[in-house]
C-alpha cells in the first residue's frame, strides 16, 4: 500500500501511524507526551516520533494535524493549547527539511473533515462539510473533493457565525455567535448564570463545581429539566441557522456532525436541526445531516489524507 | 491573443464577443433578440450568433452565461426569465456538438464574479466573493482562483441566507432571508405595505404605481425620509449579517459588491455594512468590502473566463 505517515499533534500527546490514505487503514503506532517547553521541543519530538515509527523510511510524505490556525503553506500562526507557542512557526518548512520528507500541515478539525470525507460518513460526496460540537463548535469544508482551509487557515469556523445578533458573548469576545449557544462551554456558562439568578437546573445540580459534561446534558434532557430543554432548543436553533446558511451558500448535499454533544444526543438531535424553521435557506431540503463515523485515529488518518492530496 | 467566444444569454438579448480572457479585452460584437419560442430556438440562435461572430473559427472555446441554474456539467435546470424553459436542457452537451467547439456554461452572476476576480475589483485575490444587490440579491464565490458553483449550480446564493429568523417572506416562499430585506423588490414590498398601513413614505410617493427604482431610494435617503432610513438600516443589517457569515465561513479577505442598489448608494453603504455589529464573525476586520468595477460587457468576459478555466 502507498504509505503516508499521519501525525496527530495534541495538547497532551503526539500520535503517529503509517496510513494507507485510500482505505484509511493504519499500522504501527508511536505515541509520546507533548513537550510543555515550547514549539522547538515539540518539533524535535515530532522528528523522533516519525523516525521511531518509520526507521526504514518506507513513507516519503508526512501529514500533521495541529490544534491551531495553519496557513495554506503550513505555518502555524496560533496554537493556544500548546505551551509557549507565542509566534508563528513554519512547521511545514522546518520539518520537511529536518525529516527529508514532504510535509503537509493542517488544522486538526480540518483534517478530521478530510477523514470523514474519504473514509467516513461522507464517502462518495464531492462537496460536504463537518461540524464538530464539543466545548466549542468547529468545522471543516470539503469542496470538489479538496479541503478548503482559507489563506489564513480560518475557513470552516462555523462556530463564529452570528446566529443571535446582539446575543450572548462568545469565547472569542464577540456577541451572538453560534458557538455561544451550541458549544458545551457556552451552554454551561448560561446554565450557571441562570442557576445563580435563581433559575435552578439539573445541569448545575449534576455537575456541581465540575464541568457540565455531555452525559449530564443527556441526563437533564431525560429528566425534562426546563432550563436544559430551553438551552437545547436554543442550541438547535443556532446550529440550524448556521448550518442552513452554510448549506445554502455552498450548495451542500451533506453535512456530517460529530463531537461530544452530538455523540450523546444522537440522530434525534440532527432531526431537530434539519426540521427547524431556522434551517431555512434555499433548497436545503436536499441537504442531509449525518452522524460522523467516529473513526479510530481520525486525526492521523486525516493528516495522512491531507499529505496525499498535497 | 488566445481568443475565446463569450456569450451572454439574457432574457431579452443574446450578446457574443471575442474575448482575451487574460486581459478581459473584447472585439467583435453580435447581438440578437432572445427568441420567445423556447429553448430549442434559443440554442439555434446561439449557434447563429457564434458563427456570425467568428466565421473563420479563430476561437475553439465558447463560454456562455445563463440567467438560471446550471449544473457543473452545463445542464441548465431552471431558467425562469426565458420563455418555455420548462425542463432541464444540456446546453453544454448540445452546443459543443453543434458548434464543434468546447463549450462551458455558467450562471450569469457566477461568471460575473469571475470577471470581477480576473479583470475587475478582485484582481490579485485568490479567494473572494461578489454580492450583487439588485431586484434580488445574488452572489458568486471564487476560491483558490476557481469559481465554486456547487453540484446543482446553487452555490453563492447569499440572498437566501436566513438573517431574520421568522421575518419577512422572501420571493422564494421562505421567511427571513437576507434578500427580503436588502433586495430592491423586498424593500419595495415593505415600503408599500407600510404606506398602505398609514406609514406614508417618500419611496411610494416618488414611485407612484411604478417600480421603486434605486434612484428613488437614493432620493428618499437624501430627504431623510423616516421609513426609508429604517428600511435601509434593515438592509445594512441583513447584508452585514450574511456577508459576515460568508466571510467567516470561507476566511475571505475580500467581498466585491455591485448591482443597482449598491451603485446608487456607493462606498458609504459599504462602510455602514462593515461597521455594523451584525458583520460579527471571527477575524472579519480583515475582510475588505469593495465596489465592483462595473466592467463593460462583464457577462461575455466572465463567460469567456469560465471557458478558459475549464
Amino acid at each position: 500500500m502507498p504509505e503516508i505517515i499521519g501525525v496527530d499533534l495534541g495538547g497532551t500527546k503526539i500520535l503517529a501511524r503509517l496510513v494507507d490514505p485510500v482505505t484509511g487503514k493504519s499500522e504501527g503506532r508511536v505515541k509520546k507526551p507533548t513537550p510543555k517547553s515550547g514549539p522547538s521541543d515539540v518539533l524535535d519530538k515530532i522528528v523522533t516520533v516519525v523516525d521511531d515509527l518509520d526507521p526504514d523510511r518506507r513513507a516519503e510524505s508526512v501529514g500533521i494535524g495541529v490544534p491551531g490556525l495553519v496557513t495554506e503553506s503550513g505555518v502555524v500562526t496560533l496554537c493556544p493549547n500548546i505551551n509557549g507557542w507565542d509566534t508563528p512557526v513554519d512547521v511545514a518548512g522546518i520539518l520537511s527539511e529536518r525529516l527529508g520528507r514532504t510535509v503537509a500541515v493542517g488544522n486538526d478539525v480540518n483534517v478530521g473533515a478530510l477523514a470523514e470525507h474519504r473514509v467516513g460518513a461522507g464517502q462518495g460526496f464531492k462537496d460536504m462539510a463537518t461540524v464538530f460540537v464539543g466545548t466549542g463548535v468547529g468545522g471543516g469544508l470539503v469542496l470538489n473533493n479538496r479541503l478548503v482551509a482559507g489563506e489564513r487557515g480560518m475557513a470552516g469556523e462555523i462556530g463564529h457565525l452570528t446566529t443571535h445578533p446582539g446575543g450572548r458573548q462568545c469565547g472569542c469576545g464577540q456577541f451572538g455567535h453560534m458557538e455561544a449557544y451550541a458549544g458545551r462551554a457556552g451552554l454551561e456558562a448560561e446554565a450557571r448564570r441562570r442557576h445563580a439568578a435563581g433559575d435552578k437546573n439539573e445541569l448545575v445540580r449534576l455537575a456541581g463545581d465540575g464541568r457540565i459534561k455531555s452525559s449530564f446534558i443527556a441526563k437533564a434532557i431525560e429528566a425534562e429539566d426546563k432550563v436544559t430543554l430551553e438551552l437545547i432548543e436554543e442550541a438547535v436553533q443556532a446550529l440550524a441557522s448556521a448550518i442552513g446558511s452554510m448549506a445554502t451558500l455552498l450548495d451542500l448535499p451533506l453535512v456530517v456532525l460529530g463531537g461530544g454533544v452530538v455523540d450523546r444526543l444522537g440522530q434525534d438531535f440532527l432531526d431537530r436541526i434539519s426540521a427547524s424553521e431556522y434551517f431555512g435557506g434555499f433548497g436545503n431540503h436536499v441537504c442531509e445531516l449525518r452522524l460522523a463515523k467516529r473513526l479510530d485515529d481520525a486525526g492521523v488518518v486525516g493528516a495522512a489524507i491531507l499529505a496525499a492530496d498535497s
